[in-house]
């Protein structure tokens, strides 16, 4: 294991806190709020509450390997030879990565066939990506981390392009309220999302050491914080403005939201 | 760690369980009671169920924490080496405070606009208030811990102006079945919350050694049983009362509130 310092130790285990804290509550926020938006719109805040919750799971179990890494007593930190598992990220992001794709595009509510095909199409890039970015981040070879890191960046990039040119005419058909909220959902997945092969290339740009680590921990963290649970804020209240707009749309039959 | 008496360590030990039964309490009594409320009132009872529930989750950190940092055996106390994890309590309020303001917020019901800007002004100050609070947590040094405490005093005295002077239009314009409920969970946030800062000097003044350390911890507790279960009480009575009273209000479409 990579040499720390206590102070590190202790501000990483804590963001790792913070996650499960955040992940568990965002999930329970998503779930009790299914009852609160249009049927249509229940599937959506379904998967988003099962991506905070299988993050809330991955998260406990980083914590707990963390902790079985190093032991700290009176200030002093050594390593116990018990390997930190990374591998808990990319089994993580294989999950919640496609699902994370899926509940915007439900949350967009396009055509069937639509919805259909985009799933698909981004789910299956988004699981493609993160298999091909594995074989590199458990590499310590500068070539072979590179190699593996340029393939992902092509179903990166792809969906990118798809969510950026391919949505563009779904968000003009939008409900006007929730227009706004689903243009930064895009952003938000983008931004986010593109911290993830940032960081990937610190080891390979002689970013290294104990602050290095500490970096990637927290880094990582944070983008999921991001990616997972505010995006999933972001779902939700597209799905609670567009309940509201067919609700107020349908003046003649009020409970057609409510019955469909 | 600091020395403490068998005793002491039994008294902080049982104020944490004491408060991992009342937050666990809580959170279901604010969960099932969402059915009893309009639906405009919901948000704030999940939201006010997720306040809990996230505290919940760090008191079982931090018993485990306290209980790994001391043995009793026979009635003598030994310290184990490992530090108690002060630093839960940061993450709980990181999380836990702008969520408090937000949901007192909601149960208020301002116009959408007004929701949004308080929510994110208010829940903007508890977070900045929170993070200036940490680094003098930390720090064995009186004057870092004068800097920081007057640093995140001013985010403090901010949220109190916004609650008395900024409200005071607002609940004016509560139902009268409300107001005087309203007025309380104002009061409940202030002097609830007025706690914290007073606690945190307590090193700076000379008030040191095992029985400061002992105040510390049930002092900080029993803030925490006011400021997020008690002040929870009030958010689900205000929103009982508010939607008898919206029910009370329109006879001629009594499914008004439902289909809200």
């Amino acid at each position: 294991m990579q040499e720390i310092t206590a102070g590190q130790f202790e501000l990483v285990y804590n963001a790792f806190s913070f996650t499960i804290a955040t992940m568990g509550a965002a999930t329970l926020l998503f779930w009790l709020g299914r009852s609160q938006v249009a049927p249509a719109y229940r599937t959506a805040l379904t998967l988003t509450g099962l991506v905070t919750a299988i993050a809330a799971y991955h998260y406990i179990r980083i914590i707990d390997s963390w902790d079985a890494a190093y032991t700290v007593v009176n200030g002093q930190i050594t390593t116990t030879g018990i390997a930190f598992n990374d591998a808990y990220r990319y089994v993580d992001w294989l999950l919640t990565v496609p699902l994370l794709l899926v509940e915007l595009i439900l949350v967009m509510r396009l055509s069937r066939a639509e919805t259909w095909s985009k799933g698909v199409r981004l789910g299956l890039l988004a699981a493609i990506m993160v298999v091909l970015g594995y074989p590199g981040e458990v590499s310590d070879a500068a070539g072979t981390r590179w190699l593996w890191w340029s393939l992902a960046m092509i179903p990166f990039l792809w969906i990118v392009y798809e969510l950026f040119v391919g949505l563009k005419k779904s968000i003009a058909s939008q409900p006007e309220n929730a227009r706004g909220l689903v243009n930064a959902a895009r952003w938000v997945t983008v931004l986010s999302w593109s911290f993830y092969p940032v960081v990937f290339v610190f080891p390979m740009i002689g970013f290294s050491g104990s602050a290095a680590e500490t970096a990637v921990q927290v880094g990582y963290t944070v983008a999921d914080v991001v990616a997972k649970a505010l995006f999933g804020v972001l779902i939700f209240m597209i799905a609670l403005r567009k309940s509201e707009h067919e609700m107020a749309s349908t003046p003649k039959d009020g409970r057609l939201a409510a019955a469909e």
